[in-house]
Formats: structure tokens, sequence, C-alpha cells
């Protein structure tokens, strides 16, 4: 196992963060590297720098090319897909519940079932009672994990990853960081990979 | 060879463009696939839908990210680089004569050296002398090109092909394009080629 950390910073608003969500943990694995993930608050992140919350919304050729690749992506990587009914998602509940969730490492299973519902089930992020669905389909106390993340330690422990990433220059989901190496995309997610083993090329 | 063509869009002004342009030739020959090159006048895209004709200018941490990136890929492609000793350039001229090469077949020889210059050279796009060097280079008699380049036949082209990019959706560059499917970014080039071959997956 390489000494490097694969860190990754994703946001449950973020479409692309689907196809990484899904992937990371075989693609660590396979490579020996050491997975951290790090959700955080991207709309506190695109509200700073006064952008739309929707990235894509004010551009729709953009955007619907963005459904597009997703559909293909996917495929790609044999991901069932179904466009999901709302776009942009009210992620901020969520978003807490996977920070909590990081902390103490049961992030992986509730962030793919979260990207399962909304990408697969037509079960919206935000939407109500989907929150407290993923949450009793991993095993957890909806009402008591949802108290539990909106206490002032985990919402203080977001604010301060969130300020992490905006101060050190990411400006979307997902970013891989390596040793404060910025991927951005989950395209980037070999390259990031390769990071952790090799470092940079000579 | 399969029937699909390659329409590949680009602009003189684009970055990941020079990925793109210097790799297209091969990827397109090892995969039997006919290759249409196709620049055209990302400025006036931007200008229409109301962006900065520098895309990733009003956002500085975004921009600085594509700098590191775009060294990072070509180091992967084993492509020399250097970053450019200027950011935006001004391509108005440049893309008139790539319009007029791409319709006389040697676009893609004239790009190239085009792209050298701005990536590898320190010889931006658009400063004075570079475009008579480039047209030098690849044999032809650069004042009478250019003027050539500035008739309204080739006026005329160059915007309509804008034109339908426009209305077909494209928003950046570098697309490809097989039978009306958009690509973007040169991290797509793969997916397009693949989609020449086999179409849509089932």
């Amino acid at each position: 196992m390489t000494s490097r950390t694969l860190e990754f910073w994703f946001g449950y608003g973020s479409t692309y963060s689907y196809l990484s969500v899904m992937r990371i943990d075989e693609a660590a694995e396979r490579n020996g590297v050491r997975l951290m993930w790090k959700p955080f608050n991207l709309t506190v992140l695109m509200q700073e720098k006064g952008l739309p919350t929707g990235p894509f919304v004010p551009r729709p050729e953009k955007m619907e090319y963005m459904w597009r690749d997703l559909e293909r992506r996917a495929q790609r990587r044999g991901l069932p897909y179904k466009k999901p009914p709302r776009y942009p998602v009210d992620s901020q509940k969520t978003v807490r519940v996977g920070y909590l969730a990081a902390r103490e490492g049961w992030c992986s299973q509730f962030s793919r079932r979260v990207f399962e519902m909304n990408f697969v089930e037509g079960r919206s992020i935000g939407a109500p009672g989907n929150l407290e669905a993923a949450l009793s389909a991993v095993g957890k106390d909806a009402e008591a994990t949802i108290r539990r993340a909106h206490q002032s330690d985990i919402e203080e422990g977001l604010a301060a990853d969130t300020r992490w990433a905006i101060d050190h220059g990411l400006f979307g989901a997902p970013h891989f960081v390596v040793d404060g190496e910025l991927f951005w995309g989950d395209d980037r997610l070999e390259d990031a990979l390769e990071w952790c083993i090799s470092g940079p090329r000579p």
C-alpha cells in the first residue's frame, strides 16, 4: 500500500459524483490506495463564489449535454442510470448526514444508497422521506441519526472542511486530492490513483 | 473503415484543443475512422452566449487548475508542454486560415504547427509574425494565404460552420461530433471513436 491517501471530495448535489461514488471503493482497493471520503457543502462553495447552485442551469445546451454524457458514461461503466426527476436538488440535510457518516466510517454505503435512489430509482435527494429511507437501508435509526447530524460539532466540522476546500482551490465536484494535488472530475480518478502510487512523473 | 465520420470541432483559442490536435490523426487512423477537421469561431460562440472569451478568466482557481491539468495531461501523452506566455489569445486571423486549410486539406499540419508554437515554443497565437511563420513552416506563401483567407467565401463558410455549431448545442472546444452526437473535451475522444465504430451501446 502506498503511503499517499486519496481524498474524495464530493457533493450530494453533484451529478458526476454519482459515477465516482459507485466505483471509487473498488478502484482504491485494486490499487492498494488508502481512501478518505470527504463530502462537503458544495452549495456553500457555489454561493461564496457567486455561482448558480445548479452549475449547469444557466446554460441549457451545456446542461442537456451533461445529462447525455452522464448517461453514456454510466453505460460505459456498466452502471444503471435513469435521469433523475429533479435537478438541482436540495442536499443540505443529506450532506450533514454524509459528513457524520464519514466520521463514523459508513459514508461509502450511505452515499451509494443515496445516489442509487436518485440516479436509478427516481427518488430525489432532498424529497420528503428519502433521506430517512436511505438511512434505514444502511441499518441506521433515521430520526436519531439526522438529529445527531445537526449537532454543532458536526455542523462545525462540515463547515471547516468546506472552508478547506474553498481555500485550497476546489471549484466543483468531484475532486480527488492527493497531497494537495487536485484532480477534478470522475474522468480524472485514474490520474489521481496514479499520482497516489507514483507521484509526479519525472 | 466505418461509415461514420468523426468531426473534430476545435478553436485556436482553446487550450485543451492542443491535446486533441496533436493526437487525433493517429487515433483516427488507428481506428479506421474518417476524420473531418472543423475549426470554428469560438469567440463568436462565446460572445453570442454572453460568456467571457477566455473561458477560465473570471474564475482564477479554475484557471489555475486548468494549467496544471493541461501540463499533467500533456505529460501523460508524452507531449512537450510549456505554459504559453499569453492567455487568452486573439485567434481571429488564425481561425480564418484554419478554415481555409480545412477546405484545402492541410488543416492538420497547419494546426499542429500553430499549437506547437503556442504550447511548446512560447510563440503566442495572434502575436505579430507567428501566423506567417506557421504558414511558411508548412510550405505556404504567408501573405497570399492570409489574403485568401479573408475573402468573402471563406468568411461566410466559417460563419456558417460557427452558426451550425451554436445551433447544434456546442458550447466550447474541443467537441467531437459523430452523426450529430456530441462529445466534449479531449478526454471524450475515445468515447467518440467508439461511437464511430459501434454506435450506441445496446
